[in-house]
């Protein structure tokens, strides 16, 4: 099969929404410092993850199907301010100066393009570097003209498109996004309620055959319009929402308590993040969009239709708190009310002191590249072996979701299996 | 396959050593008023969990392999102290007293036999309901002699023995216990120091057709001489350890780390304890055999000859703590130090305040309705499948444990299905 | 000084405001089991504390000063249901069974009379056994009626009007607050909007001689027009809202950091709960009026403006989210970020598994019982020596409240060191 | 008063035991830094704190009282290793490496003289850097010569002597200690297990007129022949054990519950820590000496013989664990079982992530201030007013220590104020 797999030569454009945000400027600085060899991937599936084959070895992701290699990158983006990725990952404060100091020559020639942004979209935020349109069709124009520009001026021959910005105001889905005709006719008659920025940046990417990542929990590409367009167009689509901290847990521990038929009451969570992330999240109306996409997981994986007995009234809830005082470094607390034999109470509860861009720049790094895999092995439309990276997992309407973090690795290794013409040793694998 | 099964059909003995102790207790409380539905099995697979098969069924695994039913369970078995079932539960403290009072005639009338007990290996604990013996051999012979009277007694077809007493002092693996006939001239001899009281009752349960359930940490069954003896009986044998509570999280959460290429360098697992097992587990020779089991998980899941730049300097540390406000109801409190991208630190704390005999309870009853089954489906020797269950899962020289916690869980579910006859409909189940 | 104060003789009447809720149920239990011995009344100053005298010795403040005795306690009061004190305690869920059958015959004895209510003031709440009244002063007047009628029935010469209800919504302090006179014309033209219900109870205790204890935050008795009302007719007030969990740490947290010099950069608060009380918080309104007294400790403790090296820039954030599973037994968790020694960083983390009403009701005693006192001794007006027991102790425009918890313990020995005719010790005591 | 105060002029020298550890080289740093005005001496009493006056007035403790000026300091000491401050610093790892280079130049200058040290008193450690003699008296007089060189070739006309070096083996109190003749007898006769290195270097301190202080929990100075020498010479001594973290909070949470009157079943302090400290503690001969210092100061608050019904089983236990992933993180975790009305148990988590040496350093720095102003005043002996800064505050067998830290605060303001003639303006400061 490996084969149809078309090669991962020349330059391999990184096209960044946020591009001077944490998240984007951490795995910027990261990928730049670890094809230096000034430090190793950690986190990175694509980098450092091994897959056992039939004979029983274990092999490097990198030596089983052809991934651009990281030397081959070419960063760049668009932001809401004009800063250099050097600048900006100053500002962003996740990374000490003297990470930064072994890159700072490469930073600082990275420049954003001006951004597509609607204030209304995103209120906490005020950016000076933005372009300008009569509509959203026009706006989406401007952005298919930025990627054939950046191709162009770097030699790209392939690119992927990855947001890394900030959640937008929830939005239901609506009649504008049904279908790829409704959706173009709102751009062209400037919807600017149905049609978010992130929209016009999605539908750049795939007219231009550019893979997109959707690394917030957006509506974005997670339409029968775009789901429309990427078949059409042949080209991936991927998220949303990189699942980096707490929900990575919950991943694991609800499918714990499942596997032990222990009972659950109750979950909750509280954050507290003091990046700008933290500040878009601080207004009710992005927030929603992000509660959205961090309930659903729980159900998902409980099931309590068919286990009323454990789960029929699991009270979750969650919260995110603005909290400057912490910058990027995040902190979740969970509390897990369980209850075992004869109905007797238990308490769980889990600090997680993580680092938000520190979790998110690896996962980013893996969706860009095994996009870019997916889009010259021909696989179109929503990559569902890719939730394993996504608190919401996209799938269409005739799908479920896979929440549980250990068989959505499964699909990752089984999909890497089948493009490398490999099976596993044995069913434990 | 099924067919080769023969059926649970008659009266199935229990005979728990540490019969009066908080497991044990918990354990009859809780089957009992299960089967007179004042309460539900909550956290015991083989009465809630169900398992997919070819179809996409989802089905219970008691409609799948035939187990005992709860009905037909004749509690007994040994303790140090003579109180019936209901006296000892409530010095245990475990469970309130209503809930005893549900089944308090019962109780009332489960009796312990004299235990086979050696002070020097558990000097915390002073019993005053001991047997008298010359020899570690004449000890297992009375205690032939009880599991014969009690089956009698009780018209029981089958027995279980299932060790839920207290962890004895570490000893490594010497001589007498490479061969069978190495132990039992020891036991002859009366070698009191290499021959452990469990180590008595595993050989009189083996003899006598009892599949043996170690549900501490002690070497016991875990040596070649018993291999031998379960192969030459074609008893089942299982342990060690039940996995309850610390290292349960551990099984989960190392998986995860390790899915997600995150590096660790210390994990901190400390526990408060304040029944008769953080007493025991207070003497330092009693403490060592605990950590043996608890320490070896780590290194098992992270392969740090593998992956040498996320795990090969993991400092990991267990405590256990004698504390007695708690009696029963354990805290343990976890704290991992991680590291991710360019290297940079991240923490987890997990504090779990939990209920050691609550979580117990239903794994010892799995492992004995599981036994059993595997007793009449024919499979002697050490039931790896069972390693689900298990913080120490025993193997043999040529093998090495499985720790995870959801690839322990599909040997579970592909065993049933295999005695089943049936198959998984893909290979997420 | 002694002997100015009138002797405790005679009943003293304790009418709670919310009767059958949690706060109330679990002081009237405590108090009926402590006078006949079942219990020690634990957490109550009154009953347990001693103070040091210029000899030296220590005394019981029952020794010092004149209090009600238990014994001559009749509790009675108000609720929006119609339930006994019995039955209201069983729907509470605070106090296990066997811990109110003890005192169950007179728990059965004691019933509400119908409650002066307002849904527009606690909208999550929809009570059956409620007052009509066409206007605020009729309302009022009902409750003087009530208020003597009680007196009356059970031969008590004194009475305390206890709020131990719900938190109202916020209201600033108007015009219609400023002056006695203003607040009667507002009550007589039902002014429903800047009288609260519970200024109808406070109006009321006063006008019949009863000391006003508020255990919420309400503004309520904390006006212009009540210090007036409570001047002329010689009756002490006190409040507001229970110093029971969070609070308390924070005002001995806070003053730790001061004495040390340590630095404040942030300070978060979040607080499950899942009792009535949790439940009208739950409403934006309710929550507002809880927040305003939580968060104005800090900043009167830190006194930015002396040290603005240290505190002038803490965030300080503070949650109180609804958590069904939970019941009563409330849980906070604080993170503190410190700085200190060249501004390097460190954290804190409380996690406080408290219980509502069991920390309220001590304090909600202790309260009644100096109440009595301060009347008795011809203290008239705000009782500033009270402050130990609220979170935010009331004080008029000219003095500045004391939120440290052990300056506001000296005020409580000195004011009955005072009422003794006693002096300290040393200046340590 | 204040003119019997001789003033703070000339250069003060500072000779710290331990001056390459964690502890001496950021004090140093720091004070380098705050005197250069790089940094503010955050947690520092005698740099940031006020005092309240007769008037009202807050003041500073500077204007109060003469103390030696930071820019009068001259730093020296004796380590086991021969590196300079700067170099030690950066093998501390406890401050990034700008904060050193800001004063880079001044750590490089500060050398060590070789210690006294003996490898049975601290088994962990193996230094380089060591005297040779015969005696522990001939010990002693190579320590003073050194005392006597230094302020020689610093031209300091006083120096202090502060021990912040490692935790010692536990010895008892013995004869040999129980008076000057004794101590001086045994030193001279060699006796090596009853008289420790820092003792020779107290003594050396003492004659030389130098004030002694003991940051550690070592017998040392605490001693009937110490207080002798010191009474004899004129000279102040203060310890021992600097009150940083754990018990800091200890001191705090204990006098809350006790004013509260909240019952207390069990505290469980357990701590992580992976500094030169930590390993040293990791002998379980030397965690006996920090233990005994840390578990006497919740009986001494609680006063179980007043307070039978709350405090009379308190179950405390307290755990260090050397854990080097930390290094000088220290992380503290309590928990501390509570009762309160009607019984009712609860349960607080503290969680403290600090910095050992950020939290001694500040403490270190007031000790020496103090201690110099002491000497000046004419104040020789224990200096029990400096309680404040101390795990195990001394005190001769006539007195009981103080441990409540607000009760310490007060013994310090009021000394303070003494020395200046002033008076607090109420009884409330």
């Amino acid at each position: 099969m490996k084969e149809n797999i078309k090669p991962a030569t020349g330059h391999l454009g990184v096209l960044v929404v946020g591009m001077g945000g944490a998240v984007a400027t951490t795995l910027i600085t990261g990928t730049l410092a670890a094809r230096k060899g000034l430090t190793k991937a950690i986190g990175s599936i694509t980098q450092l993850a091994k897959i056992s084959v039939k004979s029983g070895e274990e092999k490097a992701i990198k030596e089983l199907v052809p991934l651009a290699d990281l030397h081959d990158i070419v960063f760049g983006g668009w932001d809401i301010f004009p800063d250099n990725a050097y600048e900006a990952a100053k500002v962003a404060e996740v990374l000490k100066e003297k990470d930064l100091d072994g890159v700072k020559d490469e930073l600082e020639r990275i420049l954003p393009m001006p951004a597509a942004f609607d204030h209304n979209w995103a209120k906490r935020l005020n950016g000076t570097h933005i372009k300008q349109a009569a509509t959203r069709w026009e706006l989406m124009e401007q952005l298919r003209e930025d990627i054939r520009a950046f191709k162009q001026a770097n030699g790209c021959d392939r690119a992927v498109v990855l947001w890394a910005a900030s959640t937008e105001i929830y939005i239901p889905l609506s009649a504008e996004h049904q279908s790829l005709a409704a959706l173009e006719k709102a751009m062209k008659e400037n919807n600017t309620t149905a049609v978010s920025p992130s929209m016009c940046y999605a539908y750049a990417a795939l007219q231009e055959g550019c893979p997109f990542v959707m690394g917030a929990p957006n509506l974005c590409v997670d339409t029968p319009a775009m789901w429309e367009l990427s078949k059409q167009t042949g080209v991936p689509i991927s998220g949303k929402d990189f699942k980096s901290g707490q929900t990575l847990m919950k991943t694991v521990l609800a499918p714990m308590f499942k596997t032990r038929m222990l009972g659950v009451s109750g979950w909750f969570s509280t954050n507290i993040l003091g990046n700008r992330d933290g500040e878009v999240l601080d207004d009710p109306d992005n927030f929603k969009t992000k509660e959205v996409s961090k309930l659903s997981v729980i159900d998902n994986i409980f099931e309590p239709e068919k286990y009323p007995d454990l789960y029929k009234d699991v009270y979750h809830k969650v919260r995110i708190n603005y909290y400057p005082p912490r910058k990027d470094n995040k902190e979740a607390w969970d509390n897990i009310d369980l209850f075992g034999w004869m109905g007797y109470p238990m308490e769980i509860k889990v600090n997680f002191l993580c680092r938000d861009s520190i979790l998110a720049a690896p996962i980013a790094l893996d969706l860009v590249l095994f996009s870019d895999l997916a889009l010259r092995a021909g696989m179109s439309g929503i990559q569902t072996w890719l939730s394993f990276f996504c608190k919401s997992p996209m799938h269409d309407f005739d799908h479920q979701p896979v929440h549980d973090l250990f068989t959505q690795w499964r699909m990752v290794k089984q999909t890497i299996r089948e493009l490398a013409g490999e099976e596993a040793p044995s069913y434990l694998d």
